[in-house]
């Protein structure tokens, strides 16, 4: 049996946990929009570091009580420094956070995205597309050839990626988040459907990246399901918020960290949701 | 005879065409402003993608109908990735804009700008230094040697590099854009004055990047001068409303993606321009 | 005798004179607040250019009146760019700022400021854990070894690093200007704390980072203390005029760069400070 209120109650803890203790969330990201992940992380009240060295990753990744690690804008390092900390990262058994972006551009990518199956990342973040082609990658139900994909946007709609959704967190153990007009969070079991933000988030750069980066944040304090779900459900809040208050993606983005940072526990639990069963 | 109506009715076509398709042009970037590139970017109706790895740029250069080169901060993968990414898109014979940063900066910067020459770039957007510096290197009319480069700044006016501008132009036989106080865009045969504005413009990093990566989306809908044009239009009339509601640099930046993006054709084609012929 | 009189006309003296100058400050800096640094280093009325390659590095330091190097992010080709960088600033006797990002995160950084030791930054700019760690580095007074450094957040106050500051100025003769509630400068004989700032400047990336690119600047026309002190004034001053315009951590970095602009030669003089004797 489900039930909406243990949910919300554990949104509500994990709001004020992170809020108490600050924890810091490491990344490797990309260069587009690192700096907005890094505000978004402080925002909610984590604390930010990004590094692109193995030795450096490896330090941030146990240093860290969650890792955020967004393929975007590689640079030949990469190659080396990924599959180091996700090693660390398994074998400190912490939590971390995949950002698929643009899955299917380039060798590197495939070749890391790849790899990091057998390292079952606790939490995958991506737009339709993305989950999908990555499903698709590691051979899983749901997923199909990269075909469709078109640098960082997607092709598809959420609720294509509903099956890729419930096969990657089978696989992974952990939850997938599927950004688009309606988010989908799942853990393999039940699916939440949440509701909220704007056309804006469309607009401005780095919606989905610093979303990555905040449900690594919420990850410090909570279940992979619950980060994810928490993440979400602000950033849909504060997406609706902010779009009131905004004349375009320019005042948009201020008045969202704006809100991210204002949005209480309560309001973040009560932010509209569904609830479905696999 | 040079049309003036003719050439307003194509920058409508251009901002509407646009909006309506939403292109993806792709870029590779100096990390200074990349954000800001993509923000101005998507305000304006298209879609970004920023890559460093010679791979990636293929498949971004393949992917997007047009492509903006920066050789700002360079890094040492781009020794490889630019030279490669130009020719896919002489192959491919695909519009791309190049930004000569700072040329004359540092030894690799210099290799790559004259390697440039023979792939002549669609449109080529500088300040008034960097466009005479570059006639120079490629040794046309109107350039000089290096001496005069300061970092990222000009020490010319815009007028100063009439003649180098042309030159370029009648290279390319593209376009080329010098931005400055007073902007002028020439495919060679005709030049035209663009006004508008805002000293602001100056006391934010980036103006003339994100300028370049708009360029490049109205490339994807327009030959290389009208795109070059309707980008220049785009930032002379968003500069000069986002300058009427700032406060100081930070202010005008959030207000310039605002006015970016609500700048409708009409205005756009409106905003004040002078012919005149080569 | 200290006279705080001379002191504030100093100051007036720096700020105008940037004003009227533009200077340029050439940096290597991080990728998470680079757009920021650059930002507020034309907000206060200089002018910015960063980069990554070895002799870029070297056009830079030797075209720029000062430098600034943080040591965040590396990247595999700092390894030769910054020890190239600071020698030609030894050699031609440039001021140059160091911000220690983080010391103590792997292996580069730590050979980075070791190295750094004999070169003398002529300010040193960091929170208390960098300043206190560093000094430990440098087998200097008042330095304990890394194990306090948390990421790029301080653990300590910036009292507690009072030791380390002075030991670290004796050492270089230069200026050291520790991040925090109250900031405290010293040129190793006299030690000025001053007052403003917000609790926002904690919640926005990059306020640090930004404050040692905004003392490099500074460092073109004025003593490194002077320097050090202008930049920490403008930045309390600015700091607290934000946050009573900003209703969050996105707005107040709007404000926070209007008021950098804004501000007045005798407002930034006149934001509280004390004078102490070493």
């Amino acid at each position: 049996m489900i039930n909406k209120e243990e949910i919300q109650n554990q949104v509500i803890r994990t709001v004020e946990t992170v809020r108490r203790t600050n924890p810091m969330a490491g990344s490797v990201t990309n260069t587009v929009t690192i700096n907005f992940v890094a505000n978004a992380q402080l925002a909610i009240g984590g604390s930010a570091a990004m590094v692109y060295l193995p030795d450096e990753g490896e330090f941030l990744a146990k240093a860290s009580a969650a890792t955020y690690i967004n393929v975007g804008t590689l640079l030949p390092i990469y190659e080396q420094t990924l599959p180091h900390i996700v090693k660390i990262l398994q074998e400190t058994d912490k939590p971390w956070v995949l950002d698929p972006v643009a899955v299917g551009i380039g060798s590197l990518r495939t070749q890391l995205l790849r790899e990091f199956k057998e390292y079952k990342p606790d939490v995958i973040r991506g737009n339709a597309s993305e989950i999908i082609a990555l499903a698709g990658l590691w051979g899983l139900e749901g997923g199909t050839d990269l075909s469709n994909v078109r640098g960082v946007d997607s092709t598809d709609l959420v609720i294509a990626a509903k099956p890729a959704a419930v096969a990657l967190s089978k696989w992974t153990g952990g939850a997938v988040a599927v950004s688009g007009k309606t988010d989908l969070i799942t853990d393999g079991r039940i699916i939440i459907f949440s509701h909220g933000g704007s056309h804006f988030m469309g607009k401005i750069t780095g919606s989905g990246c610093s979303l990555g980066g905040v449900v690594a944040v919420y990850a410090t304090a909570a279940s992979p399901f619950i980060a994810a779900l928490t993440a979400t459900a602000v950033y849909n809040l504060a997406g609706s918020r902010a779009e009131n208050k905004a004349d375009g993606p320019g005042s948009f983005q201020v008045q969202f960290l704006d809100e991210l940072y204002k949005a209480t526990a309560l309001d973040i639990a009560n932010n509209p949701f569904e609830i479905e069963e696999v």
